[in-house]
């Protein structure tokens, strides 16, 4: 392994089409870019070879199987370009399963980790519950040259607990790939869902001494608005960059020292007091 | 209990003087300021009584009995204002051990809840474990004429884990009495301390649909400056009033059903999955 402290992440931003060759090549083509401003580890959005298609409940995508043309295709992206690659999500067929499944590989290429998503939300627009079974695998940290890599999706985010999960496994970076936006007969009525969205993963930041990184999908799909706005923070819950509303790439040097500096400094992980916490595993 | 469903939170921020009673008397003010503005629960800072004395090791503080002196004037006031009161806290003796302790007062003046402070710093100029046995009661969620009501103390409020028990004890406003406060030779090697303080917590009420609010102290002491910065936010994580540096009290009205709103939006306690979380508790 590397001794490499600093690192520049990546991450990629961009609108699905309904066909999934299209999205593919503009993933390869958004990787080399963030590829080409130095990134070493790229992060790329969740089921970025499809549009969203939890909005209805009676979608017919037949998913994909693992290995397949997308872990195909990210394997050899990874490799061409020396990168860690946080392979967005894809919709994973195993037999008669399906789950919502991210895939990382390091820098030669190979799968080194296979997260399948586990926090699965069913609300109006959002009916993922109908196609994706909850993640059996665990949780998933990866050493990599670059780092010790958590990533967890879309949903995931808003729950401490998997955070936390990342952490306790060594976690120093955490990826979402993610596909959330406002959905425009619904409203906003609870406030403003990016601010909240992007502030609930900062304190994860914050309360673990980890960098956080969030890539989510833009563009307009019917009556929802992917709002873009993908972020990288610090290890103390500071936005470093964040995206607008368009596709691209953003690349954010993170020093994985400054993580050790606010666990030491702060002692979070050290003053825990897990015999208290029974009822959150109940 | 009340169906009032918008409830007027008041937080007092103040300075501590050597003298203990000048403390109790200036606390005694303060709540009769903030419940002049009509505030109907409100809340002191921790350790209000005293300077921070665990800035040393080697403070002498002969710490108080419950009942005593400041419990029973905490009492009285929440009786004479018809008021819930989260007194702050008070460097409780019970035997030969000593706690740092919240205690809650309804509108009637009876003490319904006692929280010891579970999660407890040994840092630099904050020396909590020379001082404070761990908390040994458990998290304390209180139902009130106001709502029910959670208490944590400073430095549990970086932690999600304290939070969210307090969610699933059935809070629904969590009051965090608070000291913390910059120190000139240390410095903010990490990032912005008061920002991700202010955060973090803002996290907790976005993960758990809850109204956060922390009382901090004010004023020099020593090399540390305690910032203030006392707030209350929103069961979405909106900061809604935030003190400044000076002594005083904030009020703020809050709608408990926002955060029932928030909570069956998005759902984040009904989709948890804590057969996942096992090293969590470990």
């Amino acid at each position: 392994m590397s001794e490499q402290r600093v690192i520049r992440v990546g991450l990629v931003q961009m609108a699905m089409d309904p066909d999934a060759q299209v999205n593919r090549d503009r993933a390869v083509a958004l990787v080399a870019e963030a590829a080409g401003q130095g990134a070493q580890v790229i992060c790329l959005p969740e089921l970025f070879t499809t549009p969203y298609f939890p909005v209805v409940r009676d979608a017919k995508s037949p998913g994909e199987t693992i290995p397949g043309p997308t872990s195909r295709l990210l394997a050899e992206t990874a490799r061409k370009h020396g990168v860690v690659l946080v392979g967005g999500s894809i919709y994973e067929r195993d037999g008669d399963r399906f789950y919502n499944t991210a895939l990382i590989f390091d820098d030669r290429g190979e799968l080194v980790g296979k997260y399948r998503k586990i926090h699965i939300p069913q609300d109006e627009c959002f009916f993922e519950k109908d196609y994706f079974t909850p993640g059996d695998l665990g949780y998933l940290v990866t050493k990599t040259r670059f780092g010790s890599i958590g990533v967890l999706i879309c949903y995931d985010q808003w729950y401490p607990e998997a955070a936390r999960m990342n952490a306790l496994l060594g976690a120093n970076m955490v990826f979402y790939p993610t596909a959330i936006g406002t959905v425009a007969h619904l409203g906003e009525k609870e406030g403003p869902w990016q601010e909240a969205w992007e502030n609930v993963q900062r304190g994860h930041a914050i309360a673990n001494g980890m960098v956080v990184a969030a890539a989510n999908r833009v563009g307009i799909e019917g009556d929802t608005t992917f709002w873009g706005g993908s972020f990288i923070c610090d290890a103390f819950g500071q936005t470093k960059i964040r995206a607008g509303a368009e596709e691209g790439v953003i690349v954010q040097d993170v020093d994985l020292d400054h993580g050790e500096v606010v666990r030491e400094g702060w002692g979070f992980l050290r003053n825990r007091r897990p015999d208290s916490y029974n009822q959150i595993t109940e």
